[in-house]
Parts: structure tokens; sequence; C-alpha cells
């Protein structure tokens, strides 16, 4: 392993560029360092890119990635030279309550000061990012899960970290079971008996159709009457569970409280709103004072009449990737579907730009910063 | 059974008095008629009696009442004349998703374009209130739960009809499992290994004190402050469950967003937050815009952060009833402890202005309709 | 509605005919009179046919059935006239505690002295089978599930009634959740990430395949050998969930020791077993005296090693049932694969014969007693 | 920390000594040592004792253990020496997929070609037993659980190893839920609203009794009958969720599967039984040949008809010892009721050979191994 390695940099805001810089070192017994293989672009990392975090100079990008070890610390058992592994978003170190309960982003003990860590994000803790050619995994044997040997599902597994497992979350807040009827305000599935897509992406949409959804635009006509009308021709159905994927600040246009209503109202008595994605609880740029605090004014009343349950919070991810994992392997789930874009590294501030300016709509940027596979 | 019987009658705000009606008959196959051995007043009863509802004249009041079979329906199977049961405050007939799911407070089919009906309560479908010598039991074998006959533990089995189990279904929703620590923003107990009662009425701290809760005074200091306090002698217990009964509209003086922001103040991450009781979808009355429509302005992105769970909606009795009867029968629980007075239905129109004017300040009136047991 | 009706009609062992009959009458006012569409004949319908059971000459056969209401008892208030209707196999008043708490295949009050009913069946309560023009649907409103009007999906929602519920119940016993592996000793699938289905019946196995199990050949070798052999290639997997659907008494040639040894085997330590179908606690012309009483030897000291789960008993068909239907109609499940012959109610007596003796291997066959749709 | 210390060291059936043994020193970066200050005998450490397992001299027994850390290893994060903390029998490292879903006592990795690992115990792994004055803590961060400091609560603490959540786990097993009513054949208790304590020992069925319990004298009656009768005179009571907690082999006198069978017997339709404690997959000198492999006669049919469920295995400690921890310190519960000696290690061997005779029936012996506290 050399001593330098490629990163994708934060310079400022608008601004990343790909460096050399330190190849990390192993720091705790049971750290183990990886080669990376592929890295994703998510959609939260805009929000350091436009400069509307904290994020320093030199923070390197990057919470979903796979890879394969190169080195174990003295205290790994679980893990040889070789595997390859995919990491959660999370760290997680297997060592405190909401660990054993399977509540992975919300430990303590990995952040100081905070319930909760993860790779290359302003406030997250001392956690290097993956968009670089080799990253250090602490607590290696809680946090990684063995994937098949060789380049098999590469882009599939890459999704395991973050995005595949954050919308399984998201149902799962909402209380899903099989065969309820499901409305995604912002995108993806499982086996449920009718989805509804509740986007304004038209790419979004087309897609989601292609997958047996049922596309609803948002801008047409009010969701909330469009879900309705449809309702009315099936037998008893009604929406059960939703799902809104969120990645945005209350000061951002999508104004949160106005989907939160539409939530409510989509909804049946009883039914469930499951809400994983990122919302930070303080916004300084906000236009008002509200949004500067993160405060959304909601019809408490309408969610109490309907008996709702409201489950938030971003997403335990090692309490579904094995399970997700295996779904990818026998064939019967295949993420990928939404990656649009493979690149290698140098390409990433490209990347980065024209993903904030949306000049291909709504992309997924998988990169590669040890070369094509 | 007499033609006539005494009720308590809803004449204007602020006025009830006790008239002969008519004694109610079988309407449905499935109903039976019960005379009533005990009536309960609710704080919910207040609503309609300050005349802040839509609640019209000769309304009978009363949601919590046991009494005994006199005449069964052609179609019902399972109770015979002679019965003690009682009858939860919601009007379940068994019949549709809600029912076989557990969620007996949101049918469909027993209140016209509403999911959930009740006794003696506007806009909570056609049935009469409990608060009389007889009463009429819809769908009776599957609201009544059947008691031990005679007259022990009348009191503690009346509360089996609302208060008790909506005190345990704050918890549910709250996610709640035995050792947890419990702050409860408005009162009652189960098997948590803390339970802080937050309140301001100071005999109810006092009575709190005595069953082994840990009293906090909300208008001495912050109670989020108090409860983090208090915690901080503990190895590493934090409060994870929620449960706040407020029985107010958004109108009211004890501001509901208040009082959820300090709920997810005082919860620690990945907690939930119980809240059973009742919140209007409307409050013409309320002072504000906001008020009116009951919006609440939420903590969300700290909720989010947290990644809280909320739990809403009224209690389904049935779900906890029988449990909550076999707990009164072996001794394990005595609701009865809140009971404050007893009185005949002569007494009722006093007792509901002692009540609003807070008098004795938070009582709990039994009536038995038919005299002293 | 004629005073007369055809119906399958039992008349000694291997013999059945079809004979004119009363037609039903509504008996309590919750009942319905349906049409009768489709029925379907089932394996356990055998023990019967082949005089191995208590069952009386004039038994009209039949659980799995759907149709068309014709007429309403005056209690019914959900259900009207006209509406297509499926009913569970068991027969469920919705009035007692294990209704309440969705087990409703073990509901006292429909079947006097024992815990659940069923409609054709021995010892299962007075109830007649649905292998006849017309069919009384007791406790109708909490029965029956609305189906679309119509023909559509008819097949499929004849089998509602019992086996794709009962194959639903059996992973559900077994404690499955989505992404596990399962195998299934006896047939069918619910999005599990490895199905292996465990049978010595070559079209069943060859169907299994078309559907993406996994077929295991009892007769070829071992089926924990084989299975584990497979496994070896995965990363982690292992059967987690086991799922047995045996419609044999234990006098059969089946031997349900061995193959519950075998499931035993083949699960993983903290895995589960679900054992759905038929078994009888009593079977008088079994060859031993353990097999008489229904006894089974058990590799205990194993199971407790492995520190597995075992559920079992029959099916709640309405705790699966409506979500199950709503994913028939948007067209993510199709069960009705599985049927082989589809006949009218003169072809019963046929049907019967060739079943018994297996003369297309392992038939599902849909009887429509009023003629073709 | 000297080099040497004393341990309870097994030399041959019916005979262990207290010897110098060398005191453990770290062996894993992630292990920590800890001074014990008590440790309990378990009746499980008897069949050692009584040479009937394939333990070798010089083992050291003991898995019910606390004490206060002396020395961690450099990759422990959550740990400071000085820490007072409770060790669970099983060795759990937080690492692989049981320990990621609560199963800790199903663990990978801890015990090669077995999943499971536990302290000074026969085929459960490396790791030496407590009843000594020093002990090794693997993946300490992981399987700790902090106490209070000082020497409050002792007692009690140390029954936080085995006993209180094996207890509290039998009551899982078999679906437990508040105010059901619970049958324990061989002995403790979790607020159900009635709790029948099923034995042979007439001071446990006093004790029983003294903690609200109904106590049922197996020697007396039929256990069955004597349940059925005083159920009797209940409402609609039954038993539904059945412990039983044998550390007994199947060549034991106690004969499993008759007290399987009484099981089924007492339990209600739907109901559950658990079973926790200890069986062994294999006892050579059992007298008759199904015994030596550990299988049971169960009745089956019986089993399948009422649709119970079983639970079997080992008790995944750290799933309940956090709450359990927090019920001791609120005063909520007070396991220590079953403590009848505290010893210093010199009489352990005394202890032990009484404990085997049942001099004083049924004890529960402490010892301190670094003298009284």
């Amino acid at each position: 392993m050399a001593e330098k390695m490629k990163a994708v940099h934060y310079e400022a805001p608008f601004k990343v560029s790909v460096k050399e810089v330190e190849t990390p070192k192993i720091q705790h017994p049971d750290d183990v360092i990886i080669k990376v293989t592929t890295k994703a672009i998510c959609g939260s990392d805009l929000h350091m890119y436009q400069g509307r975090t904290a994020a320093e100079t030199e923070l390197i990008f990057g919470h979903e990635k796979i890879g394969v070890v190169i080195e174990t610390g003295p205290g790994v058992t679980l893990l040889q030279e070789g595997d390859r592994i995919a990491l959660p978003f999370n760290v997680a170190d297997g060592r405190s309550r909401n660990g054993e309960e399977r509540r992975t982003a919300f430990l303590i003990g990995v952040n100081t000061g905070f319930a909760g860590g993860a790779y290359g994000y302003v406030t997250m803790g001392p956690y290097q990012g993956g968009q670089a050619q080799f990253l250090r995994g602490p607590c290696a044997d809680s946090n990684a899960l063995k994937l098949l040997k060789g380049t098999e599902h590469e882009a599939d597994f890459a999704l395991l970290a973050d995005i595949f497992p954050t919308g399984w979350h998201g149902l799962t807040l909402a209380g899903f079971r099989p065969g309820k009827t499901v409305a995604v305000f912002g995108a993806y599935r499982r086996s449920a008996s009718s989805v509804y897509v509740v986007d304004t992406v038209s790419e979004l949409l087309e897609a989601a159709k292609k997958i047996g959804c049922i596309p609803i635009d948002f801008k047409k006509k009010d969701p909330v009457e469009q879900i309705i009308e449809l309702n009315e021709r099936m037998v008893d159905r009604a929406v059960e569970a939703v799902e809104y994927q969120a990645v945005e600040t209350p000061g951002s246009k999508e104004k949160p409280n106005i989907v939160l209503d539409q939530l409510l109202m989509v909804t049946r008595p009883t039914g469930g709103l499951g809400i994983p994605g990122l919302y930070v609880p303080a916004d300084p740029e906000a236009p008002d004072k509200k949004s500067k605090k993160c405060q959304v004014l909601l019809s408490f009343g309408k969610l109490f009449e309907k008996g709702l349950t409201l489950g938030t919070g971003q997403c335990n991810v090692k309490a579904y990737n094995r399970y997700l994992r295996d779904l990818i392997i026998s064939g019967k789930a295949k993420p990928s579907i939404v990656v649009s874009h493979e690149i290698t590294i140098g390409g990433a501030p490209d990347a980065y730009e024209k993903f904030d300016k949306r000049v291909d709509r709504d992309p997924k940027v998988l990169i590669h910063p040890n070369g094509p596979l």
C-alpha cells in the first residue's frame, strides 16, 4: 500500500477536487483497511457541497462504499485479507445499547456528544469518507457485511450501504407488512400490493411505472386527490403506509410541512408514516425563524383523529443489509436499476457539478476510485 | 323494565340535568340492554359540558360504564341475562378490518363517514351514553367483556371502559417494554423501572409519589431540566418512552406544542412518544388561526435527529381490557385509587359543575344510576 | 332460490355421489346464503373420503369456496345481495378472545366443546360444506372477505379460503422475515431469498423450479445433505425458516417423526419451524400404539441446543386473506398456478376417485357447482 | 495483581477443591480482567460435578459472576478500571449475525464448531469460569453490563448473569404478555395476572406463595387437574404461557416427556410453551436408547390441535439484563430472595457436596472469592 492515495477533497462551496492525501492506517485493534472498489455519490453529499453546512475544507466525502480488505488490526477475528465487504454509512461498534437493539444509526461511543456516527459527513465523527482509493473501517467485525468474492453484483452491493436499506427502513418505520398499499413520496419498493410513487421528476415516474408502481405526478394535480380517485376503483383498499424520503433542509423549496400534511391526508386511519432520509435540527441559512430551527407546522389534530403513527430517523443499516444482500444474490432484488453513471475518481468534480445543477435530472453516480472493474 | 328511566341530560353550555327519558330498546339482533350499575364522569365530557362542541341538547353523556345484562337480542350467542359486563367507550362491531386487527377505536360501519364510534359523545355516532339507568349495547357479543358476577371490584371494573386501558395504550404507542424508564406528562403506570409523573396538580403529584413514581412539578422548574438532573445519577438510564394524556383542545391554555417539544427534549434517541387521550381536528373557538385548525408547531428536525417514533390515537380498549380485568381480579392492579367521589344520579349536575370549576382539583367521580351498590 | 340443490354427498368409504338436498336457509340473524361459484377439493377431504374418520353419511364436503350473496339475515350490516365473497375454511364469529386476537382458527362458541370450527369437515361443527350449489355463511359480516365483482381472478380467489393463506401461515409460524432462506417440505412461496422445495413428486418439483425455487428430490438422497451442500456455496446463508405442510395422519406412510427430525437438521440455530396443515390428535387405525395417540418421537435435545422455535396449528385465514387478495388483484400473486382441473359438480365423484388414486399425481381440482363461469 | 489466585477446581466426579492457579491475563485487545466479587453456584454445574459430562480435570466452574474491572486491553473503549460489571453466562462478541439480532446465546466465532459459548462449562469454549478470584472477560465492551459502583444490590446483580434473565426468557419464549396467566414448572415471576408454580419442593412452594404465586404440589395430585380446578372459578381464564425450567438430562428421574405432556395439557389453545434452561443433545449414561439420543416422545397431535407454539434454547442474557438491572435499582425486582447461603471460596467444596445431596433441599449459594463484601 502506497503512502499516498487519491481522494475527493472538499475545497469550498461548489468546489471539490481530486488530491493526493495520506493513505489511512490502522488506528485501533479492531480496524481494517479496505481498497475501495465502488463508491456512490449521495444526494445528502450535496448539502455539504453547496456550503450549507459546517463541513471543513479537506473533508473527504463518501458514505456509500464497498471494497476489499487489505489489512486487519490485531483485534479483528471474523475478517481476513481478501474479503470483499460492504460498510454501512453508519459507523457502529456493536458495543452499546442501541447497537444491541439493532439501532445502529444511534450509537453512543462512536461520535462524542452525539448518538450516531457516519463516514465522510460533517458532525458525524472523525471518519474519513470513502470517495478515495483506501478507507479505514472501524470496529470492522461488527460493521462489515461479507459479500460474494469477485466482482459480481458490484453496483447492487454498493447500494447496500445506504439507499437500498434506507428505502426499506422507511417502510419499516411506517409499520409496513406485505400486502399493504403504500405511497412513496420520493421512491422505491418492497412487495406491497400497490405502490404509488409521488414525485415531480418525469424520468423517475417513468422508471417507477416500469417496475410496476403507479406514478403520481405531483405537478399535475394535488397528489392526495389523485390517489383517492385511483383508490375508489379498488375493493376496500386505502393507503396504509407512507414513506417520505426527503433529503432537504426545511429552508429548501420543497416545504416539508406541505409534504407532511399531504402524507397525513392520503393515509387511512391507523396507518403509518415513515420518514427516513435526512432532516437537520438547525438550518442557519433558512429564510424564516421557524425554518432556521427546523420546526414544522403539523396538522396534529388530524394526525391524532386518524390514530396515525410516525416513525423517523436515519436508517439502521445493519438491521437490514444482510437480508437485502441475500435478495440481491438470489436475483430477487436489483437496486442498481437506479444507477445512471459509472466513472473513475477523476470524473468526480464534474459529476458533483452536474448533480448539483441537475444536468441529468436525478442521477445516481458510482465512482470506481481504483479504476474500472 | 319500565318505559321511562332517569338520565343525565345535556341542556345548554354549563348546564346538565337529570330527566326522565325513554328506556332504550333492542334495535338490532345483536344488541343487549344493560342495567347500569356504575358510570364515571370523564374529563373529555367537559368539552361538551362547556359548549365547545356541536353537542346537541338532549344528548345523554357517559362512555365509561358497567352493568348487568337484562335483555338480549336474537343474534346474541355468548351473553345471557344476568351477566355482569363492561362495555368499552368505543363501539366496536368486530366486523371490519380495523376490528380484525385489534384497532377497535377505528371501526368503519359503526359511525357513518367516520372511523370509530363511541357512547354519549358528539360526532361519535348514534349511541346514547351510560349516565342513565339503562343502556343499549350494540354488537354485544363483540363489545362486552364479562366480569365476575356480584359487586366485587365495582370501581376498578368501571375504569376498564376508558382510563385504565387508555393509560396502558399510551405506553404501547410509545413502544414501551418492561424495565424502560418512562415519563408521563399527565398520569398512571405500568411496570417501568422508573416513572416520572409530570404535572402541576400537587395532589396528583403526591398520589404519584405514594405509588412509587417520581413526581416532577411542572411549575417549579423546566421539567426537562429536572428529569435530566435526576437521570444523571443513574447508570445509563434515560427516558425512553413518554406518554402525554392531554384532554385539551389546542385552543386551551396548556399549549400542546410546548408540551410536545418538552416530550421531544426529555426522550433519549430512538425512544418513543405515545399520545392517547383526545385531540380534535378542529376547534372553532380557538384564539388563533393555527389553533382553530389544530395545527401544532413541532421541532421536527430534533424529532428526526433523535429517530423518535410518535404514536397517536384513541385507545383500542378491546386490545387491553381482558388482560387488565385479570390484573384487577388477581389483585395486581387497583385503578380505583384515582376515584375521589361516588354519587347517585341525582348528584350528577352538581358533580359536573364542581369538576368544571376544579373545586376538588382533579376529581374522578363515579355515578351509580340505580342507587348505591 | 329453489327448494332443492345439488351437492357432493359422502356415502361410504371411497364413495361420494351428487344428490339433491335441501337448499340451506338463514338460521341466525347474522347469516347469509351464497350461490357457490367455485369450490376446491382439498387433500384433507381425502381423509374423510377414505373412511379414516368418523365422518357420517350425508356430510357435504367442501371448505374452500367463493360465491355471490343471494340473501342476508336481519343482523347483517356490511354485506348486500350481489356481493362476491370468499369465506375462510374456518368459521369465525368475531366474538370471543381468539377472534379478537386474529386467531380465528381457534374460536370458542362456533363448535361446542372445541376451539375452532370449519365447513364440511368431521368434528368441526354443524356447518355444511361448499361442494354444493348454495351455502349458508354464518356470522357473515365477520367471515366474509369482499372480492371484486364479476368473475375476474376466480381461480385465484377460490384459493384464498385455505391453501394460499395456509402456506403463508406456515412461514409466519416459522418466524419468517423477508430475505431469509426457507425450506418448504411439501410447497409454496413468499419473498424469501432462497426457497428449497422438498418433495418426492417430480411434477411439483418441476413447477417449483419454474417459479424460482430450488427443488430437492427427497427420494434421490437425504434432503438434509442436499441442502447443506447447496448452502456451502453461499456467503453465510443457512436455512432459517422451515415449513412442513403435512396433510397426513401419524399412521400414514410419511412418518412425521422422520420429517420432523429432518426439519431440525436443516435449520440453523435460532431458526424456526412452522407446521400448518392438519394433524389429528388420535388416529384409531394407525399401526402402532404411539401413532394411535399421535405421539411423535422428537430429537428434543437437538431442538433445544439449536434454540429453535416450533409453531403449529391450523391457519387463521382472516389474519391474511385481505392482504393476499390485494396481492392477487395487483398481479403480484397468482396462486392458481397450482390448479390442474376445472370441472362441474357432476364430475366430483370421478375427481375424488382419481385424486385418491393419484392418477394425475398431485391434482388441484376446482368445481363450479352452478356450471362453468 | 498476583501471579497466582485461588479457584474452584474440578478434580473428579463428586470432587472439587480450591487450588492456586495462574491468574488470567489479557489475551485479545478487547479483553478485560475483573476481580470477582460474587459468583453463584448453578444447578447446571452439578451435571459436571456428577461426572456425567466430558468435563476435564482442572476446569474452573462458574458462569454467574460480577466483579470490578482491574485491567483493560488496548481495544476496549467503553470500560475503565474500577467499573463494576456483570458478565452474562454467554460469551458474546457483538460481531456476527445472531449477536446483531440479540440472540447472544448462539454466536458463532466464540466457540469453534458450535453456536454459543459460555464461561466455565464443558463444550462451551475456552473460557475459564468465575469461581476464582480473577477472571478474563472477552469482548468486554459488548459483554459487560455496567452496574452502580459500590456494593449495593450485590446479590441481586450477581443473578443478572443467568437465573434472573433465564426465567424472564422462558416467558418470552412462551409468548408472554402482561395480564396473561402463567404456569411455571420449576420457578419465578413477571407481572402475569396469575402464576401457578408447579414443583415438588415444599420450601420452594412456600416461597412462591409468599410472593403471590399459586403453589401446585406435583406430588399430591396430577398438576393438570389441580390447575384446571382452580381455573374453573375464574371468568374465562386459562393458562396461556407455560415455562419449564428443567436443568436435567433426559436420563434423569424427572422424565422430560411426562413434563412436556403436562405442559401441553394445561395450556389453552393458541398458548405458548417456553423452555429455557438446559437440555443436552446426547446423554451417554442415560438408561435407554432414546434417552441417550435425548429424544422425547411428544403428543404432537394434541400440540397441533391446540395450535401451540414451543420456544426453546439457552437465554440470550444481553437481550434482558440491562432492563432487569434497572428494575433492581429502582426496587421493583429483588431476585436475591432465592439466595440461601453466602460463603467464601474455601467453603465451595462443601457447598457443592451439600447441593448435590440436597442437604438444604434447593439452595442458591453465592461465593465471594475475594472475601466477604
